[in-house]
């Protein structure tokens, strides 16, 4: 059986539904950590769902941030310092990583148990345990005319990975890596794999790689 | 062991090695087969993994579009008709999914042997056996000045999901779908699900709900 929804039917349904469902229709989403630092030196760390890849040449990610509903101090610090890491998060501390979403009064670190390090004199802090690390820079922000959403470009200075998970092509094996995926507000996955396909062309069928 | 790569050294590695590597940096990500159709008829279906949230009131759902990277009948599609379809892919037909991204000359539909549909009256096509379906419209496209990367905005105008995978706090279990996700360029995924965890607050230990 299916359900239907229209946009008329969907606005009346109570707003908790109606957030719960609208943030799980894309499928599965990545999982980061974002470490970053106050211009007076207060460590912070949170998790967001919505960075994705914005260009190769140079390297840029994007983060997207909804004013409304997201706290506002990792993008208030990225803002004042132009700096932030990102990290994946593993099944090992999915939990503690959760537990930063709290409204801590100080640093989110220090509050759930999650170790912080310095790499490479980057000013903000990474996520010690973390299997992937990036440093990235600020490189530019753009503000969705709709609904105020804020775009946050930046450029990937460092990358640091565990070699189980880095393949002699490049790519990542996400689940050597223990990398966790998560679906709507709440709900947390590991990654089961089904097959890497070859470069798809016409009228000749998909292959394992 | 860590391996390290800066902005210098990255840039150093072959394209291939650095393509592989910076697509799998965000972690795993949303899958979804885009589909439209052409102002004189012709239907096209492409595998999208930059599909994310916008915003829940009203309902919108953002796609990053790569101009030099991707192929452009989709988004050309978009803003000729102004509407497409979100389709999740399951692990029944992934690598039909995967193929649709073969530069076919006829519609991707007839090629790769995804049963098309048409719901509610709405323009574009679905994909018949897909367990979650949005139809959506254009509202709004901005480019990037960093690289000329196009953020295509839509509204969601219909849902149509599977009993099956229809919470009733309206979250959607990923798993009973059978929703992949893809990281990478190349590698499918379907989840396994770790927990699902509670609000949290500070000093109040986290619990599965």
């Amino acid at each position: 059986m299916i359900t239907h929804f229209d946009q008329e039917s969907l606005l009346a349904t109570d707003s908790i539904f109606r957030r719960n469902l609208i943030n799980c229709l894309a499928g599965y989403k990545s999982l980061n950590l974002i470490g970053t630092i106050s211009p007076d030196g207060k460590t912070n760390l949170a998790p967001f769902s919505q960075v994705f890849h914005i260009g190769a040449s140079p390297p840029l990610v994007g983060i997207l941030f909804r004013p409304h509903t997201v706290k506002r101090d990792t993008l208030e610090n990225i803002l004042a310092t132009g700096v932030f890491t990102l990290n994946h998060v593993t099944s090992e501390f999915y939990k503690e990583a959760h537990w930063t979403s709290a409204r801590w009064e100080n640093s989110e670190f220090e509050e759930t148990g999650i170790s912080e390090e310095y790499l490479s004199d980057f000013k903000a802090p990474f996520v010690k345990h973390s299997p992937l690390k990036l440093a990235c820079s600020l490189v530019e922000t753009q503000t969705l005319k709709i609904n105020q959403t804020v775009l946050v470009i930046g450029s990937i200075d460092h990358i640091f990975v565990e070699d189980k998970g880095l393949r002699g092509d490049g790519s990542l094996d996400l689940n050597a890596l223990d990398t966790v995926t998560v679906s709507g507000l709440d709900e947390y996955h590991i990654g089961e794999k089904l097959g890497r396909l070859g470069y798809a062309k016409p009228n000749q069928e998909i292959v394992e790689i």
